[in-house]
């Protein structure tokens, strides 16, 4: 078991294949340059084997699927996928410590079946989990669980300091038990979540459920950073997957979450009637970054090193100081910090009776080893001075601690409650 | 202008192409068997043109488009993408027939840069429009439009009649307006919807919006049916798109929507956890087919003729007469209707406070010449007698007047309005 990512394996069957195109170089050629991430999430085409069918078409993906045993669970060094659904759930008031541990060997249960695209027991719709397009099934613990369970919390897991940019709704904010339940299928995704729900309603209920979306499988070359819906390039600064810089940045590495991370995963909505008043100027100054590629205001491309001493020809910083990229990374402060960023869009209806054309926002999710060293630090800087923060109200928040991944016979989370 | 399907386009720009793979040959050889439908989806590949650089990497899809001028609008003889808005609008008190023109030619000039993957005019995130990913606009009448420009209404262009069956909810009812806003990939229709939103809302006001999605690009072998959230193989008896019987069954041939159609969308609430309630025989009584295969009782494949006077060995039709395909067929009224299905799954968060762990279904999309003629009588029967109500519920009911497609220089609806 190893920290490398985890990226999805070559489609396993009921497959047609690509005859003959060679993918083996394909990470080798331009994974440094072009963000790992997505190489990684594309993966290498399906080479053909004995006996296949020489087919023009691609083969499809959806029997493409992630190891689910390891060191650490699935879902957070693996290349985020197009569709995932967040759930946080509230156990029910006569759920004991016996009670806990049985929902996890059933979850972990359906999990390791279905991200392989194998049917869960008692599944109903089995033809539904033929599919697993890469699924990730990752639990995440709420502090009251942990309490449940008489195993102390880490000391940095609880809801995060109020402040002041934020308008927490209560329905989207804390609970008990995380599932970040991720494919590149959408179809993957809502028959999943429902098979886990229907083994945790017994003991837990729905506090809040969020979908999420990026782009479909296949849409851009790999490599491209995604854009969100104000149409920045979001994402460039993330640690790559794979290696020993992001085991840094991400897994804990003593105590009972060795191996295990924490997550911060807060609803971020985002006023587009008054970004559509910004001009490109101003939306460029509250980023730092050039809206057309990502690149840092002071030069080069999306990856290039950010010259934070660079003045205009005024004499004033050509990345300002209430730019988002620069107090996100502490260039005035003296201090760096780093997480990893996992967001996804959210795009929903607007409420019944407003007049509003739209309600959207991002579902921004953060994994880092040390929340209080390193997200916090980052997270009061955004909050104290960010111009961003004219166009983006959080209105959600929840922190869980990721317990680490586990061995074939084991469930997710027994380390630590054991 | 032809009446065959709008398949995408092979990606337009900054592509990688793969190389020399021969696709002419693909829509001919399955097309018959798999269904058209999903042969033309996944189009034929890009082949190699002089110069382009030669990969392992499939091309990236963002770049294909759906040509938007034509003798009909896209999006109804066009493969069904991935993902789907459905914004149904109102008009504000004020707004005359000038006003409607003036909006139509607005929300023509945006689809039909959008769908090109250009900017509209005054895109202030015109980064977002790069990607068209096979995007297209349709364009709905509902009576009051036609009747505030000064037009007659088709006759049939009303509510559907209540049926015992629904239980509608007024947030998801009729509407003035309709866009149908579909594409591969879900940034994309968010982009487009809220641009073309931002030039609709001074004249209109949302009325509702529902979003859908169906399979991620490249997830499923080409010519394979959907499956809908209980499961079920859905969409097997469509016709296929392109040539004269699709025309036959969809495109109204007189009159001023002549090249048009009638829509109906419903949303049709699932009962996942009385569905969950029934076993495998259940479930196969009740659609007539097995759900494995999607295959009628009778035998065969999804695409096989049923044969509805198949009995058991105990005299039972072997298709019950109670069944969802033999009701639909009209097999024991002495009448046959068609109409075109391009249905969405819906799955959102249950109502805040609610035990319920899902709430989700399918937005029920049809296409026909002759709503009167063919549509109604389908759904008189199904409403009269199917099995599958059990587990279903109208929850939504609109009728739309899908005008003709427009020539360069002309707008959408022009024909119907001038």
């Amino acid at each position: 078991m190893t920290s490398s990512a985890q990226g999805p394996s070559r489609p396993g069957r009921r497959q047609l294949l690509r005859a003959g195109t060679a993918g083996a170089g394909v990470l080798g050629v331009g994974a440094a340059a072009i963000g790992l991430d997505r190489a990684v999430r594309d993966g290498p085409p399906a080479s053909a084997s004995p006996g296949a069918l020489a087919s023009a078409e691609p083969a499809p993906q959806g029997g493409a699927s992630v190891p689910f045993y390891g060191a650490h669970q699935a879902g957070v060094e693996t290349p985020a996928p197009a569709s995932a659904t967040f759930l946080a759930l509230d156990l029910h008031d006569e759920v004991d410590r016996e009670g806990i541990l049985r929902l996890l060997r059933l979850l972990t249960d359906d999990a390791a079946r279905l991200t392989q695209g194998r049917a869960a027991l008692a599944d109903t719709e089995p033809e539904l989990a033929a599919e697993p397009a890469s699924l990730t099934v990752t639990v995440g613990f709420g502090p009251r669980l942990l309490e449940r369970a008489q195993r102390e919390a880490p000391s940095w897991l609880a809801p995060l300091p109020a402040f002041e940019i934020d308008e927490l709704d209560e329905q989207f904010t804390d609970g008990d038990l995380l599932l970040q339940i991720a494919a590149e299928d959408p179809l993957t995704v809502s028959h999943a979540a429902r098979m886990l729900l229907k083994d945790a309603r017994s003991f837990t209920r729905v506090r809040w459920v969020q979908r999420g979306f990026r782009r479909s499988p296949g849409i851009q070359a790999p490599g491209t950073t995604m854009r969100n819906l104000f149409g920045q390039v979001d994402g460039s600064a993330n640690p790559q997957l794979g290696g020993e810089h992001f085991a840094k940045v991400v897994w804990i590495d003593e105590g009972p979450f060795a191996g295990g991370t924490s997550m911060v995963i807060r609803r971020i909505r985002m006023d587009m009637d008054g970004w559509d008043e910004a001009d490109r100027t101003a939306r460029e100054q509250a980023t730092g970054t050039r809206l057309g590629d990502g690149a840092p205001l002071s030069g080069g491309t999306e990856f290039s090193h950010a010259d934070f001493e660079k003045v205009s020809a005024h004499g004033f910083a050509v990345i300002p100081e209430f730019a988002h990229m620069r107090r996100a990374r502490g260039v005035d402060d003296g201090e760096h910090q780093e997480i990893y960023r996992r967001p996804y869009n959210y795009d929903v209806a607007p409420p019944a009776g407003s007049s509003a054309i739209s309600e959207s926002g991002q579902l921004f999710v953060a994994f880092q080893a040390d929340l209080a060293g390193q997200f916090l630090p980052i997270q009061r800087r955004l909050a104290e001075l960010d111009l961003l923060n004219e166009w983006t109200t959080p209105i959600g928040s929840a922190v869980f601690a990721i317990p680490p991944g586990c061995a074939e016979g084991e469930y997710l989370g027994q380390s630590v409650l054991e």
